[in-house]
């Protein structure tokens, strides 16, 4: 802290959508912000390569600085808020501002996904803080709700649609019947993809999030290799809209779940009831439902990306170590490794759920009868099944029947399907998706 | 603090629903608790007359207690949780255990909307905080997205589904077609509605909840008896229908909005677009939407009442007071009478809104007409008109017709329905109600 203890240095490192956003508010609002919190938040440096954002943003050129080790020899400066990404020069950077005993802010969750213990526990050992919030959900302040807010439950479950470009392409899919390969084109020409679209649409991005997300719900270290992981890059138009006829949405959930032999992770294309309040979140909107044994339900909703959104969690952050919460905080978080043991996460073979399934058979007597006898040897159970007349289609090329079952478990419903694809009568390789029933509240 | 600095001095004063449950998870929960943040919640003393619920629960005899000065005497005590309710024991227990130097925790809206700023100077002057969480939107954690997530925000405007009690009649009236008297019933016959259910039904605790958020909004003195409120107590369940017919939905909203000559706090019953995420939180589920300037829409839902979801905002506060978070987040609210000024409340003739009209008028020719040229003459534009053939009405009772409008003043709404009411044509009082239109984000 400085020796004038109403203002809070601060030192922006990465000027770009979010950074300009972040130096913005600090610059713009900076008579609000002290009127909201009582503190003044001093913004000392930003520090990039290159300003031309900064420049169309406006920001004083005074503060520009390429020296990221003489910023961080600067006394006055409390606090370094990184918003680089990626995860190697961002790792040093954060290292580095520890190192010279500054409190940080990220918004990085790739970093703390993977080497957020390692930053953590080094954080801890120069008495400063890691401040987070922006590292999931964009603006919503989920992260304060799972350390602060839902402190008193235990968590049993965690549903959320955390990644707006998969959000808004499933949205458009549903929406408009786009394919996914238009919808992902719209998606880029408006911005709201990146070129190379993999991180969001393979799941990766949202299972960075579940990492942070499921260590908080749950108390422990969770291991981020260890998350099945699935994208929605493979979804086909089809099962999309039988899904809407039996009453469904596709959504790309992170899930954290309590099960009775342990905790499950997992990112996939799962559908949701028409009736969850998930369902309706849509475009770049980010939603993270939350069970908690006293709470029941509860629900947090907002914008996941963009500049502005996710500045507002980073300045929130600032603001909170301006204030100390911030340092109580983090020091009393549960994730520490004397105090929280790793997680003991289950495969996905483990995993508990009701499932779609869609074949593509024969239009022949005995073929449900084939598949309902496997399904029924491992244990499945058949909920509904759906099958259109198909008087004039192509039947050399099969017909579909889509089956929904209870609860079964992931590894039996992987071998019944592969016994249901090596049946002469079965056309295609078969589809199949997570049903995601509305955790039961306990009250 | 104690002398053990992991440890936390909790007394509960008042034993029933929340108390109970407040009491239970304290109890029942302690490993859990201590794991999530380090700290242990001492509980040392339940407070109260008739223990009959607490030994329900199967709570700890031992720690009965009736009388509150030797409690509050006991210097290991760090908290006093009050939740005794209504605003005359509960303002002088509160009153005591500050000037006994002990941290608050309440979820006494109607105290606080009324003697929040004389408590909190109180507080502030012994060098105590108090946490009020659990006073508005039950478990979900509001005040912390107001105080702290959302701190970097301008907040712009707030609309909160803030009683269960009105959200549940109000679902039941418009799935069920249930009139207002047997959705009331129904809802006290399953204890989600008081015997007397007037402080719910016509507003007031919604406008409770709605001071104690605005002021935090907007980090203004909100003069609660300065808010215009409403209840449900008088609609029709045919304005519920046509409403549907529209694409709206009503609820009975706790609005503050900032306008360009004030701010408007208000609580009414409103037609809300199906489309907005509010519209579907049915039941007994609250939620609040807050728009700020950086983050735009952001959403908070949850159940607003009972034991165990109230409970779990208290415990929070609670926790935070261990923590060491809640007394720094009370130094840095917006709301001191030092920093902060008196709202410019608006008064409801000056709210700019859209509305519904649904006059019942004689079928004949030129109603319309004359209709129209009052709401002309007060700058009232016609957004849209829905009346239905009524070949077979009773012409002598009139048939309605629902006109909805653009934006308009309040004040000159009111003149022209005075009008529009004497007309000859007119059989019945024209009713009106309030279009809350998703507020435009700033992004």
């Amino acid at each position: 802290m400085n020796k004038d203890e109403s203002k809070l240095g601060v030192a922006i490192v990465g000027c770009g959508t979010v950074g300009g956003a972040a130096a913005a508010i600090l610059t713009n609002d900076a008579q609000g912000l002290r009127a909201r919190c009582g503190m003044e938040m001093d913004l000392l440096h930003i520090v990039d390569v290159d300003f031309s954002h900064a420049e169309e943003l406006g920001l004083d050129s005074r503060l520009f600085r390429t020296d990221l080790a003489k910023v961080l020899a600067d006394t006055s400066v409390d606090v370094v808020v990184e918003l680089v990404g990626g995860t190697t020069k961002a790792r040093e950077i954060i290292k580095k501002a520890i190192a010279a005993d500054k409190h940080v802010v990220t918004a990085n969750k790739a970093l703390l996904a993977h080497h957020g213990v390692e930053l953590w526990a080094l954080a801890r050992r120069h008495n400063v803080c890691i401040g987070f919030e922006a590292s999931c959900g964009g603006g919503i302040p989920i992260i304060r709700a799972l350390c602060g807010g839902l402190i008193a439950n235990r968590i049993d479950a965690l549903f959320g649609i955390v990644n707006g470009t998969c959000n808004y392409i499933l949205t458009a899919m549903m929406l408009h019947g786009q394919t996914y390969a238009q919808a992902l084109g719209q998606a880029q020409s408006e911005g709201l993809a990146e070129a190379d679209p993999t991180l969001d649409v393979a799941g990766v991005d949202s299972a960075h999030k579940l990492a942070i997300m499921g260590a908080l719900a749950f108390a422990r270290q969770i291991d981020f290799e260890a998350i099945p992981t699935y994208g929605i890059d493979d979804l086909d138009l089809c099962d999309i809209r039988y899904g809407q006829e039996l009453g469904y949405v596709v959504k790309l959930l992170a899930i954290a779940q309590r099960q009775a032999d342990g905790l499950s992770l997992r990112v996939r294309p799962a559908f949701i009831s028409k009736e969850h309040p998930l369902a309706w979140v849509s475009g770049p909107f980010n939603a993270i439902s939350v069970y908690g044994h006293a709470i029941g339900h509860t629900m947090y909703y907002g914008r996941g990306a963009g500049g502005l959104p996710t500045a507002s969690a980073a300045v929130a952050d600032i603001t909170a170590v301006a204030v100390g919460t911030a340092q109580r905080e983090f020091a009393a978080l549960g994730i520490w490794p004397d105090r929280c043991q790793p997680a003991d996460q289950l495969p996905i073979e483990a995993v508990r759920s009701r499932y779609y399934i869609r074949v593509i058979a024969d239009d022949q007597p005995g073929v449900l009868a084939q598949i309902a006898a496997i399904l029924g040897r491992y244990d499945i159970s058949i909920c509904s099944v759906l099958q259109h007349e198909s008087l004039h289609a192509d039947m050399a090329r099969g017909v579909p029947v889509v089956i929904t079952t209870y609860h079964a478990r992931e590894g039996n419903v992987q071998k019944a399907l592969r016994e249901v694809d090596a049946l002469e009568v079965i056309k295609a390789k078969t589809v199949c998706l997570g049903i995601v029933d509305e955790h039961p509240e306990e009250l």
